[in-house]
């Protein structure tokens, strides 16, 4: 089977995102990142207010537990928990834009959604804390909050979104055919590597 | 700087040895395993009782326990412990082989000795159990062991070894530059990914 979609999983400051797109361009395919799926929802009309609601609780630092208290609040969410709706409705969404092909999709737990699939290649892109630490400066610049304890807060917040949405480990190799330290390697050989495991 | 060294830790089964293998054969480098290094140290007269008892305990399915109980015991071994004269005498031996540059060296922890080096990769290759099941039964054949008990073992044991020697998390990719899905990208792709990764 051709291989024709890319999933980047990415750590906060890594360029994952920066990859992703670099990548999408090169190859000619679509690119979807957390902005876009989260549109994408809501102009389906499958899943708008969900969307929105999830939004709302993935941006608090409990998610889990957050997700958890909503879950069991099933009730008020006609008898489905508001965690298996946000999965449905994003996972159905993803698996639209995958079945397209020639897409590069980045976050919202897109390899758990797509596993097993032989069209799809699963990449994780992570870095040491100093080089994303002098990324994320140069480019978001400074704020109250010390850069440590941003890129804590923001990976804290990725793997607990995923493993709500996966109860998998986010980072663990096993859930990618590949991970690449861009920090090392740089930006351009990571896009020419996950480019050469493409059958275009 | 130029990189010339690449350092290969594998799950079992996964081919991360043969890679190796092949990768030294494309690129004209030397190739270390195991055995060449345990045989090299011996050789070098660096260690020969210190490498012989610890391969005797590398093979113990407890060896964080026996190395930790070895280590207690220091007195016995002239006021240093047991796991740090192994760490001192295989770190030796694999800086001497890495500073010769041109080498692929598979196992024994090379990547955390080797951590930080500009002129190296490292690189970590796995599998799903599945791939690795099928592989080491067709190579090896079958034992009275189960198939997934000898994956689990073996694993487990490298886990450890890699655990007492680092106090770092086997598999975990930060230690790693790069790591491959043997599997799904197959043998050849992983060789050929890593030989562009140096700068030959």
């Amino acid at each position: 089977m051709k291989r024709d979609v890319v999933t980047i999983s990415r750590e906060f400051g890594s360029g994952g995102r920066t990859i992703g797109h670099l990548l999408a361009q090169k190859l000619g395919y679509a690119f979807y990142d957390q902005e876009l799926i989260v549109k994408v929802a809501k102009e389906s009309g499958l899943a708008e207010k969900i969307v929105e609601q999830y939004d709302e609780y993935a941006t608090h630092r409990n998610s889990l537990l957050y997700a958890l208290a909503l879950s069991a609040n099933a009730g008020a969410h006609g008898g489905m928990s508001f965690v298996s709706k946000v999965q449905i409705a994003q996972g159905k969404i993803i698996t639209e834009l995958a079945d397209a092909g020639k897409c590069v999709i980045v976050g919202r737990g897109a390899d758990y959604v797509l596993r097993g699939r032989e069209d799809c290649l699963h990449a994780f892109i992570y870095a040491d804390k100093d080089f994303r630490a002098e990324r994320v400066l140069r480019l978001y610049g400074e704020t109250d909050q010390k850069i440590e304890q941003r890129l804590r807060d923001k990976d804290e917040r990725r793997k607990l979104y995923y493993r709500s949405f996966t109860m998998r480990e986010w980072g663990d190799p096993h859930n990618y055919h590949i991970a690449l330290d861009s920090g090392v390697l740089g930006q351009e050989r990571c896009v020419d590597i996950l480019a050469s495991l493409m059958d275009t």
